[in-house]
């Protein structure tokens, strides 16, 4: 038996800590070291960062270390812990999944001890990070087949007083999309795990595409408005601009909304995410890719409703979400 | 022996015709049937549209079903045929090269008869439809992991006056940036063996990231630019509208004007494409991923130069580009 998951350092050391934490090997690999920052300025909201869930969303890991660098000149209380890779292996090869196990750790909560390696990640996190946070922000996005709205988002949670608060923290962002997302795939989700712990829990979904510079500055903006409505850092919250918008929206969305292909070939995105639709107006047309005498598809919306995230253009199968729509919360 | 490449369809019938490129089977899989799209109105230029040369590039196919639709009703004379989907393999597995034998289409060109498929799609389009041009539009974009403004762009041709006629038919599609690019990796190149040729061709550079509707309606407006400036059709040549910019500027780039990670980590871009810098401007930040402690490095631009393209946020490895300036045309 290997040593347990453990930190490489005191998290109660007033200021600034940085370390690892330790996640034992197994029988697929040896141990990891995940760079973990510590700020601990006494009493106050403990909160938890975590990026790099998926190793190809890197919009989080990016803007946590950002926020290790100012952290220190900014926090006034309380206590933050940033982990901005949970999934180094993932990240290195640019992929939603670890290559050695096949396995989405967004899926595998709260882990095992005893697992493969992303079951692993997930015990360690869950045992040693998660009972030092009361609040954790796992700073996703959307992957690169996908356009997305800079978005903060919970499912729903079935404890009314902690779903309030929830929304109220996602809220905060001040970002131009607050989602509560119901879908069907939640099992062993990170979320999952930290609410059944009464724990607030907000995951960003930001961006889409490529990573660019633009959208890591809305991106930062909106979890330093987060900071500044726990009160761990001052300062004036402020909407970021998005596609000459700079004004927020909260959304729900349910399994119903999916758009779906109608058949293989390629994809045509012929909307933009934030669009608002009317019942049959065109979202997206589907190119059989066999014949050109085959007639393009058009995938029209289903009813009245804003464009929450639309597919690249791509091929795909028949059968596979092109596109998500959503309704005012009720 | 099998079949030697062929239309199914004769391509001096007047009018529409669709049908398929035949290429043979060989050892590692059977005939491929690329669907090929031709409109014959008598006298006039001869143009090749191809799109889906690499898997990940969806925007030349989207364009090209697009151009099916519309040259019925407008093309006035000459002859357009369209390839939308050069490389289906690569295009259903979203891949740059082809999974089947590894290869990059566009580094195997003029192809070999008895080679593996990707070699034999060369081959089938160098000797079949590349006689029946004059001018070649190859619909490419960079791909998921890059940003690149809308780009019309050639290599540098040895004939001058061929030189000279390219990057007029380049210019001519009004896009924000027309491009000579001079690299050290055109061995196989699909405009290689096209130029040897003595044929126009020009390489459209796209997008980059997700492929979304906003990208997607000006890369349409740059062919359509450029077939007016043919005279295949009729009608008022537009600046198309990229990021509040509605002027072209004709830029070139050399293999010194690439930008390397220093050390492998994330990257994370603070430029975007089109920025104007100066020397020591920050281009982008390389974060290692080991260790908190270590600090992050800068890479700072060289001289004073125009941002052409900037890689999304992602792991890279050392001496990995991640951007790429450019200055304007001596």
């Amino acid at each position: 038996m290997s040593e347990a998951p453990h930190l490489t350092f005191d998290l109660d050391t007033p200021g600034v800590s940085r370390g690892h934490l330790f996640v034992p090997g197994g029988a697929d690999r040896g141990e990891l070291s995940l760079p973990v920052f510590s700020l601990n300025q006494g009493e106050g909201p403990r909160l938890l960062v975590t990026g790099g869930n998926h190793g190809n969303e890197l919009e989080g890991p990016i803007v946590a270390r950002r926020l290790i660098n100012w952290l220190p000149e900014a926090q006034t209380c309380g206590r933050v812990i940033v982990l901005p890779v949970l999934n180094p292996l993932a990240v290195q090869a640019w992929s939603r999944n670890t290559p050695l196990d096949g396995l989405n750790l967004n899926r595998v909560f709260p882990g095992r001890a005893d697992g493969s390696v992303t079951e692993r990640i997930a015990d360690a996190v869950s045992h040693v990070l998660l009972p030092m946070a009361d609040t954790v922000f796992d700073l996703h996005s959307f992957g690169p087949t996908w356009d997305f709205p800079p978005a903060a988002t919970t499912h729903p949670v079935a404890d009314p007083d902690l779903m309030a608060r929830t929304v109220r923290m996602a809220e905060a962002f001040n970002l131009p999309l607050t989602l509560v997302w119901q879908h069907n795939d939640t099992a062993g989700m990170f979320d999952i795990t930290a609410q059944k712990q009464g724990k607030v829990f907000v995951c960003a979904e930001f961006g889409g595409g490529a990573v660019g510079a633009d959208n890591l500055a809305i991106y930062e903006a909106g979890v330093r408005n987060a900071l500044m409505a726990l009160g761990l850092v001052e300062g004036k919250a402020e909407y970021p601009t998005f596609r000459h918008r700079s004004s927020g929206q909260t959304l729900e969305t349910h399994p119903s909304d999916e758009l779906k292909s109608p058949a293989a070939g390629i994809f045509e995105p012929r909307c933009s995410v934030l669009d608002e639709v009317k019942q049959g107006d065109l979202v997206g047309i589907l190119h059989p890719m066999d014949s050109l005498s085959s007639k393009s598809i058009d995938i029209r919306a289903p009813g009245t409703s804003t464009v929450l995230a639309i597919s690249s253009g791509m091929h795909v199968d028949a059968s596979k979400v092109v596109a998500l729509v959503a309704r005012p919360r009720k």
